[in-house]
C-alpha cells in the first residue's frame, strides 16, 4: 500500500526546502521528493551574493547544504525519485514517482525550471565531457584553460565570473549586442581581464574528439562563420519549467509556469505551488523560498482548516 | 531642494532591507527611512529557527545586522526619521518626514507592524523599567528574576522560551485557554520546567515603585482576582501596521494592511508595499524578505520600464 503523508513536496530548491522546514516545524507529516540533487538550480548559480543574511556572499552549493541540514531537522523525509503524475481525488492526491505511489493530504509543487538547451550537434554528446550547465559543479576542472560561456543574462555573467576565477580566459557569446545581466554585474565582468564578450555570435556545433575541442561559432550580423578553441563551454540561456507532466492537473501560462494567486495557491484545491516554477516569478533564492513559506503555512490551513 | 532618489523604501526591517540591497545592486540611488532601529521586528524575534540557511538558528538582531551590513555594501542610504506623509504626484513622490522632504521615482513600503499595547495603568510608566516588547533586547536584565509573557501566539511562546534561560521563572497569561503557538513551539513550552501558565488570565494593572513588582491579574472564567509577583512583564499579543499615515494614499483592510498584488504593486503607480505591512502576510522574516525583492525589481521595471 502506498505510503501516506500529510504532505508531499515536490521538487528540493529552496523553495521545496524551506516549504519542508516549515511543515515539519508545524508537525506535519512530509516527504520531498527531489529527482537529482537537493538545492535545484541555487547549486547552480555559483556565487550568491544577495541572499539576504550573507553580507560576503555564499556559494550556492553550501547555501543548499545549510538549507538541506535545516530543513531535514525537524524530521522532513526524503526521496530521490521523479514524478510522473498527480492523481487528484479531492482530499486525498496521489503522487506517482518512478519509486511507486505515495499519497499526501496537500501537494505544493517546487520542480523549479530546468536549464536550457542550446540543441546544436555535439551538445549532448559532450555533457558532462566539456559541456556544462553548472558552473560551480564543474569550474575546477578547466583550470588555465579557456573557455566559452553562452548567455548575457544574471546567470550567464556570474559563470563568466565565477569561471574566471579558474580559467586561463572566458569568452562569453551572445547573439545579441548587449547583456541583459544587473548593472553592477555587466561592470563586473567588463572590468574582469580575463573575460572577453563575442555579440551577435550563436554557436553551431560543439566539437572534440574525447572532450569538447572547439566551437564552430556564427557571427548574425555580419554572417561570418568562425572556429573558437575551448575545452569547455557553459550553457546559460534559459530555464524550462518542469511542468509537462502537470498540464491536464493544474492550469498552466504560455511557457508552462503554474499560475498561483498570492497565496502560492494553484486552482486545485490542496495542490500548491512556489519558486521558479510559478508564474511571474521573479526567480531569486529569498523569492522562492519565501514562496515556500507561504505554500506550507497555506497547505497546514487547507489540511487542519 | 529636497534631496532625490530612484527610490525611497520606508522601514528598515527584513523587507526594507532585502528590498535595498536589490535596488542598489541594480545600481538605483536608494534611501531607506527608519524611525528606530533596523531590523523591525526580527530584533524582537529573539532567536530565529526558520529563516533557511542558518539551521542551528541565529538571533533576530544578529541577522538584522547581517542583512543591514549586506544591504548598505552596494550604496544603499539610511535616514533615521518618521515619515508623516506620502504626496504622490505621477511619476514623482515627495516623502515628508520630521527630517524634512524627499522625492523619488518610486517607493517601496515596508514599515512592518507595531507591537501591540495592553493599555493598562503601569504599562506605560514602567516601560523600560519592567515593561518590554522584546525579550532579545531585555531577557538578560532579568536573570534569576521572576517574569511574565502575556500572549498566546508564536511570538509570545518564543519570547517565554528565549526568558526561560535567564528568568528564575516564566508564567504566560493568556486570556484563552489554549495557545496559538506552532505544536512544536507549544511542545518545547510546555516541557520546560521553568514556564507555568495561567489560562483565562488578563493583566488589569502593572504595578510597582521604582520598577516593575507585581501584576494585577483578573480570571475571566472564575472571576477570582489575584496579584502575581514579577520583575518584568513582556507584552507579545499582536501587531499594529503602522499605516495611518498612508489612509488616504493608499488602500487598506480594516486592520490597516496595505492591499497589494502579488507583485507586490498597490493601486497606487509606483507605490509598491512588502513585509508584515501588507494584507494577507505570513508574518515571517524568509517572506517578507521574499517580499522585499519582489517590490524591488518591480519598482526598477515602474522606473526604467
Amino acid at each position: 500500500m502506498a505510503k501516506k503523508y500529510d504532505v508531499i513536496i515536490i521538487g528540493g530548491g529552496p523553495a521545496g526546502l524551506t516549504a519542508g522546514l516549515y511543515t515539519t516545524r508545524t508537525r506535519l507529516k512530509s516527504l520531498l521528493i527531489e529527482k537529482g540533487m537537493v538545492g535545484g538550480n541555487m547549486v547552480e548559480a555559483g556565487w550568491i551574493d544577495n541572499y539576504p543574511g550573507f553580507p560576503d556572499g555564499i556559494s550556492g552549493f553550501e547555501l543548499a547544504q545549510l538549507m538541506y541540514q535545516q530543513a531535514t531537522k525537524y524530521g522532513l523525509e526524503t526521496l530521490y525519485a521523479t514524478v510522473r503524475a498527480i492523481d487528484n481525488q479531492d482530499r486525498k492526491k496521489v503522487v506517482k514517482t518512478t519509486e511507486g505511489d505515495f499519497i499526501a493530504k496537500a501537494v505544493v509543487i517546487t520542480g523549479g525550471s530546468e536549464r536550457q538547451k542550446l540543441g546544436v550537434p555535439g551538445e549532448k554528446e559532450f555533457t558532462g565531457r566539456g559541456v556544462s550547465y553548472c558552473s560551480t559543479c564543474d569550474a575546477p576542472f578547466f583550470q588555465g584553460k579557456p573557455v566559452s560561456v553562452v548567455g548575457g543574462g544574471n546567470a550567464a555573467v556570474s559563470e563568466a565570473l565565477h569561471l574566471s576565477k579558474f580559467a586561463a580566459k572566458v569568452t562569453v557569446t551572445h547573439r545579441r549586442d548587449q547583456l541583459r545581466a544587473t548593472p553592477i554585474l555587466q561592470e563586473k565582468a567588463f572590468a574582469e581581464a580575463k573575460i572577453d564578450f563575442l555579440w551577435h555570435t550563436v554557436v553551431e556545433a560543439i566539437e572534440g574528439k574525447d572532450s569538447v575541442e572547439r566551437l564552430k561559432l556564427h557571427n548574425l550580423k555580419t554572417g561570418e562563420r568562425s572556429t573558437l578553441n575551448v575545452a569547455g563551454i557553459f550553457v546559460s540561456i534559459g530555464l524550462k519549467p518542469n511542468t509537462d507532466y502537470l498540464k491536464s492537473i493544474v492550469p498552466l501560462d504560455d511557457l508552462g509556469h503554474i499560475i498561483t494567486n498570492e497565496k502560492m495557491e494553484t486552482e486545485v484545491a490542496g495542490i500548491f505551488a512556489a519558486g521558479d516554477i510559478r508564474h511571474n516569478s521573479i526567480r531569486q533564492v529569498i523569492a522562492a523560498s519565501g514562496d515556500g513559506a507561504i505554500a506550507a503555512i497555506q497547505a497546514k490551513e487547507f489540511i487542519t482548516g
